[in-house]
């Protein structure tokens, strides 16, 4: 659960709504049919045009998905999987790691291992596995790129939206108390345009390259930690390694190197 | 066809002017004859000068297209239909594929098994494939190219058709009532503008860049059987490979675990 | 002749003034000598700041071609060359293309095929023509990004005129009679700078770009053929290689698979 | 401590509160409550839904290490220490480097002199370093990722916070009296948006990112030194191409020709 | 000496301020110091903010830079003094070329012959001088990134000033002779950002950028050039291949074919 995405949600709807209602607004003013028919049909029918069918329909799980937050990837416990596992490669062989693979929760980091352990070759391995991470990455992309386009339409929209609204307005501007009323409910429009686009759709979307990032970051460990068992690394340089990958404050070998002396030594 | 560009269409369409009747526009008002001929034949002359003349002439055909959806390719069948002739070659050496050509559809994935089975080199035999594919891209993208232009260019020729008609009313200043229908009038020219960019050509040039990058990632996914063919993988690798391609629930060899088993015996 | 950008020209500037003319503008408020001044004079020097010396003084050349088309390229007719090439060179040796060199037009194939028959290391071969195509890749994109930086300055300079205008205008705000007028002398200039920039250069800047990519691909077509030629690939296949580059509609080894079968007889 | 930080903030504030006051303007209006809510917390309430738990919770962190300038790297001492190491090292071999790898300060260095004299393969030891070279730089963007993010939409959310002030002016359009001061107070909000965005946070992400730019080239020199020595270059070699990292002034070789005649002895 | 950058500016003032004298403004109205306090400290204090402080210090020396012109490279005579080495080089041996190091004017050239004389093995030659002309194109666009963010940032600097004057217009809504101008004063600001912006920093930066991106492509030549000497090739390959550098204009190989004809023999 990413609790982030939803505080966010909060604090901004607080903020706007909050400072709204501090400086004598009328929340109620911002309710308005015509003009959320205007930008959320609108902008939602546009997005549409622009999206193959399936991702229209996925869009529910994707704004569902930006809420959970990334598929959970522990990487110092991976580095530690890693680690074990080019311990025992070397000293039993890749045949022994046979017993472990059921217990790898993750299933890319399971059928990489698989393949490793049915002797596939390196450079056939790694384009496996690189050919599925980049495989995550288009459809983690395509999720992302409906939110992306509807926040960049909605303002637009919302534009689209105050302009008929004025039109509605100039029509009858020789009556001076129509204006007024008439040019709030045209603004209207603007605000659902920019407020979706930019408190709901483009951080959402932000949201979920940030989650894509983070798990091709995770594979490309996965990937670069099976390339050093079967090359033979020993357990030692793999986790210097693989420690690349983690935030300082993470890593391991600093802290206590015994274990690391001993890899040494067993090398 | 994809139903997605069409209802998309529709259900911006009913949002938009839906939303306007019911706040008491007149969607009468939004026919106007000089806006359009200034942000229409503005747009299009502009995006004429900006394209070489068969991409013009193209533009019907580039919309249709995008209306119709993707050129149609079963990635799941495309798949098995390697893993088959990876069967066959390993068994009966790539000649006996020979009999086979004749019943590919696709035109690209029969070229390069044509040129498999002719027995050219791999290296070249990927530069072929890549060269076509890459040749493929370049066109859709040129058809995606006129619609960017357009949708990029509008909402700007809509400004200048409210410029033009603003400076209209400001000549007539000193007389109040012909303002207010004077910039109504303006203001057709900024729908227009904008309408038509983010309801009508931005998006379908989304669509069509989409379609064209799906496109891509099926040709790829023939270049990598052909290769994987080529270098005698077993069936078995063929399909772990080419399953990346596909998304997690079109995969076959979680599913149904015997064929695999088989397959690995075979090998 | 690319008669495309002289028909969009004619069709954008109908549509803007008659569009203008349609609903009552009068088109010789469009001439205004001060907003001309400021948008034309102040594009110009603000681009000319930018740019090279040469580049500017290259300006006239480089918008008359962007009328005039790009530098013909009869891609089939190039296939068809290199095609023939390869089987002279295959059955009489390289030395005996000598005898055509002086019959090839283009500039860029004669130097290629030159150097080929001089027995040109092919790597080095490459190398050299890829660096002329980069050159001249390298002043295309010098004329285009003239008129690009001018396409995105000038609409900030015809806001630079609408302020100018307007602040004259403030100074007479409590004479009404001359407010209405002023403004529309100030939105001159926006149409100035909006005009040019979205019907001229930005338009023309698109096209330059895409000649320039084409003539790219016509380039890579003619570098691939040396290599080909160079590594005795057989015709057949020469061919099938290079009518990757050509639409399907201009491809010949599907239509007349006679020629093909012979080549494939030969080789 | 990067000074220009500061200064540059208090030069901006000065310029802009200055020549407020200077005009009769009164700084106090520009102290809103309601406006600060709507644009302050919406758009930190919009750049944690696009974010990380992590980095917002890092936000302060990365704000101070904005002003206090980049991790200190002394080029032209590095490039120092990598010729008296190539120097020993090619004098009493990679082994006598141990004695010194404790002097090395900073950590990025010593890890890869470490792993050099624990006769670490030259590819691996390039990849490892590389690896951890590019964690950093993750991280790092990360960091100018919120700011970039947040100057990207705080000047739309001040926008909203206008829209919603007019929304209020225009229910009281009739009694003109109330409309200038609510105009000013609506117009508070876009003053903290594009304030916040162009003189905080977007400066503040362009320096976070020229900081980074700045350590990976530190970095860069580093593995390169590293790569540099263990081929076995001579240290004349070694500094005249780690030199090439440095500006032209803080380059040695051309001051001091002794010691690189010197060094070219005694290669 | 740039002539461009001088004769450029002159006629965007002459354009702007002459337009302007034209339709009857008074360019005194342009002079106005709070606005110049508020655009000019701003948008400076904030670009220093973004920057390291010594390109602060260095943007004196960048702006005169961008008026005196690039660095000059004589490309066709840079092309000839490589083609008299290489033959000089093949004829007598590379270390014949010693006695005429010290001719060489260009520091970037004459570093690469001498490291070619003292035997540096081609690959490390290539990767030293390609170190240097990435460190050279580093610190350029530094320079231009400055005047770019400047460039960036003035406009909403300007917006920032209307907004300030327009606030204190609001508290005189009452007044309207006191309307006009003050909001003539307010868009004094506005001018000044978006004229500095796009009359000086961006045509600037880009005049930067231009001249950057000349310079690569003569330490380019200077490469291939060095390149192909070391490989051994002969005079007519090393201009075949160099002049590829040149505009058409520039080339000598199809002028004299003597000289190309002697380099032929002599090979």
């Amino acid at each position: 659960m990413d609790i982030a995405t939803l505080v966010g949600l909060i604090l901004a709807i607080v903020g706007i709504i909050g400072g709204n209602v501090l400086e004598g607004g009328n929340p109620a003013a911002l309710i308005n049919l015509p003009g959320f028919m205007i930008v959320i049909l609108g902008s939602l029918g546009a997005t549409m045009i622009s999206q193959p069918l399936d991702r229209m329909i996925g869009l529910p799980k994707t704004l569902i998905s930006a809420f959970l937050g990334a598929k959970g990837h522990d990487e110092p416990a991976t580095v530690d999987l890693f680690v074990t596992m080019a311990d025992k490669a070397r000293r039993e062989g890749l045949l022994a790691l046979e017993a472990d693979v059921d217990k790898i929760h993750d299933e890319f980091t399971r059928k990489g291992v698989q393949l490793m352990i049915d002797g596939t070759d390196p450079e056939l391995l790694r384009q496996i596995m690189e050919i599925d991470a980049e495989s995550t990455k288009h459809r983690a992309e395509g999720g992302a790129q409906v939110l992306e386009f509807m926040g960049g339409i909605a303002p637009t929209i919302g534009v689209l939206g105050a302009v008929l609204g004025l039109m509605g307005v100039m029509t009858h501007l020789t009556e001076p108390e129509k204006i007024g009323p008439g040019i709030a409910t045209a603004f209207v429009a603007t605000f659902y345009g920019v407020f979706t686009a930019n408190v709901l759709w483009l951080p959402l979307a932000k949201k979920l390259t940030n989650n894509m990032k983070h798990e091709q970051h995770s594979l490309n460990l996965v990937i670069e930690g099976l390339m050093s068992i079967q090359s033979g690394d020993n357990p030692r340089i793999v986790r210097e390694k693989l420690e690349g990958f983690l935030a300082p404050g993470q890593r391991q070998s600093k802290k206590g190197d015994a274990e690391g002396a001993g890899a040494k030594e067993a090398a």
